[in-house]
């Protein structure tokens, strides 16, 4: 961590301290919890008895937070005897903060893993019980803390109380229920206002309530959670996606396989998943044979099965599969929400069988057709190197990781992609990289991964003869570029707000008729089957209702173009579309023969622009 | 059935006695089973204590037949009462028949339900014990029998014997086995000699052995029976057929959706499915969440969760969903061969939704799109109408039936596709068109269907607003027209012989070198290069192999066009492209620019053409 994120952790959690304090001041009878640091802010938990904080109180609770932020109280760290911090407790009327000194004094800090233990105010490290515990005082107000904290009240920056929600002692359903206070805090007012303005806009954005309004996808009680079913809307977009993701990866050489959703559970005996992940499967009863089976968490065992399908010698490899394909993981229901988190993962998928000395050209492809993806869809791209540390806990030779690294590095400054690098945080079958794409407001994600695999290609036993007629062992190279389709939706839907460009507009043009007279209709129609003939999504409405009605409907849907028919386009053959105001500077083009505008918009849809031509 | 067919029946079931007889003029101990009448010919179970029958056998067996068909032995039916008969068994020494004869006295026909009760000499009908039982008599041989048989042994037309293989006695593995000797019959040696050449073009198109040596799929142990994994190779294949049904439904206003695998099963208890069906489901336990999963058998009751996310109006209809997607059946391994019967069921799978008054338009469209589609695959198509009989076994009113039945019939007539109609052979929820195409080595098989359901719509509560604003139930129509994709492809595999037209060739085009120079290879590039940009499928054979090595190599691949690259061609820019047999009369197309001949291969494959246009 740098020195200014300890520095904003000091602010938020000293604010915590101060809410706290506050809180005391208002409700004196207040229990008190624990009050970790969290992103973006802070939380306090409290047992206020029968009192219930709503939003109301927050504006009273924030005001005697500014007279204490005001009165620039220092913060002062005292050491007390873990007996005379427990008696302090009691003393105190804190329950909760006696039963945490009681268990520190019995089984130091392992016994306090449930909560955030770097909050306590524990002096004695490991798993030894504990002598002395710390405490930070200002003004009145006193806490068991580890610290640090900033200099004195004053010094917390800028905050806000954003919500209260319910939440166990200590995350135990049969512990009493307390009130945890959340609040947001940032170095200064701007940065501040730029956060809320960015969570503003974020609600607006809401892929799922943009799902439900742009008809792209629903979920069914009956078919269940996390079990998204995609409308013909959102289906264009799924394959749009897909599809050129795909067609950026078969430029160098992959080809589609297929595989079931299903297998005997030997093949991730084999591959070693059963071992570590196989309480996240589904568990698949046939009630016909005899048969164990799961259905896949990911495709890499099955893709072996056709690389050993045959013998391959040096000369057939690199061997490329890709396959856009579903793969199911048990999620906990509590953790699903719209397409951020499903149980149905379609996977972008796509798996390299190749040489030790391929590994630098392989990346390289794949970072070219990343790069490329998110150019298209307009996110900025950095990536982080994840390699191995010193520790044994990494399978496969040293030499090889060393090597592989380098490859790694290489293919990432060759295509001038912003990255950096973390040592420790490679699988320990091979090292990775982690793209993450930052969208229109600012927020990081993480999407497509490339990770190479040393230990896959042993365990399954693949083989190449390589020119000495010696039999090797081939590498693997996982990559998805979307990562998740479902996923990258959420995101994307939320990057753009639902105003897709061309290439993914569930509808390109929507045709508005003015009046439905027989000429009227014959035109729409006429250019409806243009439009067809060129690939175009093209919808006519001929509603019986006002043009202005049917143009807000159309813009409610984001269609990127409305065209109008009435006397005028119908006598001079010329329409004159209405912009999405996103895709172009002004509102409305200028007047031009539908034989020009439907080319235009086709081909704005094959080279994927995201802004309009006209 | 017709007259020749029972004719033919009593030839074959003549067969089997005299063979029967020939067997125990051979090994006179021999102990008889049944011997009835099976698809293309007849069998009979013997038991013969350690003697074993085989191939080498059947010369000798069938001499002894061509002596008893020689002495044109008439066919006597005699009548015993059950006890004579019963004592005749013990004293012939036929403890089988014995058994038989005595179930037969106990409890009657039902009883022997296993065997093939018709074959019986059972003369009292129905579940009452029998009195009397016939016979039948040629020659010195004498066998329990209900006939008909053929008026003496010289009328039975032509015969061979195929195979012999174990089978338990009544299919009781705790039964004794017997052999089961195979014969075939026709009127004539000439149908014989058909039927014979035919087994022997079907032995050498089968979609198993051209799958491993067209390098199409592959099975694994691991993975599990019925579950093929597609190479490749083989998933352009299924891609091609997939996107070209596809396509021929997108024509007709469908639009693709995308639902999950896997659904609570809610909602099969919802479409009734779990009544029917839940025994042939795949359950899925999750160890997560309580909740009771299963692998989707159908697409149906998903889409209707589709139809029903929006209020539908009158004029919203026909709504049309398209989804390729796999569904999972739970099999019996014992029942799954290659392609023809698996676990993972691709289909391309519609559902249109629609007012009664659009039936016959959507079917029509749907005529219309499986007869170009059969055209394309160049298979004769014959369609079957099933339609409703009196009883009241079927759900929704008459009169709805009626007028779907008349639509139905109207749409095929009107699209002059070969039918004949069965009353009686709907489905419970609605009438159905089943289409049957002919192989190009006379097999027929079935393949797509068009099935109205009256039924579902009303269970899921499905809804449009009527003109006069009252809530109508639509019609569901469900259409695949592949089928099962995997299944299409094995017929369609064997159809071929595995050549497959250039739209289909996993490999359009290979480039072969004469040698490893440079400018060989470079211009073998460029030709490559030039062909992937035209969207080809093309690979070049570079090795150091002999030239006639390397065409032989991809004549085993059954690729459309061969190239090779030598210096002539180097020097000319001409290519001569050797033509795969099937596809031109010629064998050699004439020489002809690369400009010239990559589009034209490239229009071949977007025109589905079956023939070369060289």
């Amino acid at each position: 961590m740098t020195n200014s994120t300890d520095e904003l952790n000091a602010m938020r959690h000293s604010l915590a301290h101060i809410m706290a304090a506050s809180i005391v001041r208002l409700w004196p009878k207040a229990k008190l919890g624990i009050g970790p640091v969290v992103e973006n802010g802070f939380y306090y938990d409290i047992d206020l008895d029968d009192v219930k904080i709503s939003e109301a109180d927050f504006k009273g609770i924030e005001i005697e937070m500014r007279k204490i932020i005001d009165e620039n109280q220092s913060f002062e760290r005292l050491e007390k005897p873990i007996d005379g911090a427990i008696s302090w407790a009691k003393e105190s009327g804190q329950p909760y903060k006696e039963e945490l000194l009681n268990d520190l004094k019995r089984a130091g800090t392992t016994v306090a893993k449930d909560l955030n233990a770097d909050e306590l105010g524990t002096i004695t490290a490991g798993k030894s019980a504990v002598d002395k515990v710390s405490f930070y005082q200002n003004g009145e107000f006193c806490d068991l803390c580890r610290g640090p904290h900033v200099e004195s009240t004053g010094k917390v920056g800028a905050f806000k109380l954003m919500r209260v929600a319910g939440a166990y002692w200590r995350g135990k359903e049969t512990n009493p229920q307390m009130q945890r206070l959340y609040g947001v805090a940032f170095e200064t007012e701007k940065d501040l206002r730029i956060y809320l303005e960015r969570l503003e806009e974020a609600k607006k954005r809401d892929h799922r309530k943009l799902g439900q309004e742009l008809d792209l996808f629903v979920f069914s009680d009956m078919v269940g959670s996390g079990l998204p079913l995609f409308t013909p809307r959102g289906t264009v977009l799924r394959e749009e996606l897909s599809n050129y993701s795909n067609e950026l990866r078969q430029r160098y050489g992959f080809e589609k396989v297929w595989v079931p959703h299903i297998t005997k559970k030997e093949l991730y005996e084999a591959s070693g998943h059963w071992a570590k992940f196989g309480e996240e499967l589904f568990l698949i009863k046939s009630q016909e044979t005899s048969d164990e089976l799961v259905m896949k968490p990911m495709n890499c065992p099955h893709h072996t099965r056709l690389y050993a399908s045959r013998p391959r010698s040096y000369r057939d490899l690199p061997v490329r599969y890709l396959e856009t394909t579903t793969v199911y993981r048990d999620e906990k229901t509590g953790e699903l929400g719209g397409l951020s988190r499903v149980r149905s993962i379609t996977q972008d998928d796509s798996h390299v069988f190749c040489r030790q000395d391929q590994i630098e050209q392989e990346i390289h492809n794949l970072l070219q057709a990343a790069s490329d993806l998110y150019a298209t869809v307009d996110m900025a791209l950095r990536v982080r190197l994840s390699y191995r540390d010193e520790s044994d806990a990494y399978l496969g030779s040293k030499v090889l990781w060393e090597s592989a690294q380098t490859q790694l590095k290489n293919a990432v400054t060759a295509n001038e992609i912003e990255f950096f690098e973390q040592e420790g945080e490679a699988a320990f079958y091979g090292p990775k990289i982690d793209f993450m794409a930052t969208d229109a407001i600012g927020r990081e994600h993480q999407v497509a991964t490339v990770q190479l695999d040393f230990v896959q290609p042993e365990r399954f036993g693949l083989e190449y003869i390589a020119q000495d007629s010696v039999a090797n062992t081939p590498v693997m190279i996982h990559c998805a570029l979307l990562g998740s389709v479902e996923r990258f939706m959420s995101v994307y839907i939320e990057h753009t707000a639902g105003r897709f460009p061309v290439w993914l507009a569930p509808e390109q043009v929507r045709l508005i008729t003015v009046n439905q007279e027989d000429k009227t209709v014959q035109f729409a129609e006429t250019i409806l089957k243009q439009a067809k003939e060129l690939g175009l999504r093209i919808e006519v409405d001929n509603s019986n209702e006002s043009v202005g009605k049917k143009i807000r409907a159309a813009e409610m849907m984001k269609v990127p173009y409305i065209v109008v028919i009435g006397e005028k386009e119908i006598e001079s053959g010329q329409v004159t579309p209405r912009i999405r105001k996103d895709l172009s500077e002004q509102e409305n083009s200028k007047s031009l023969p539908v034989s020009e505008f439907l080319p235009a918009v086709s081909s704005e849809a094959k080279n994927r622009t995201n802004k309009t031509t006209f």
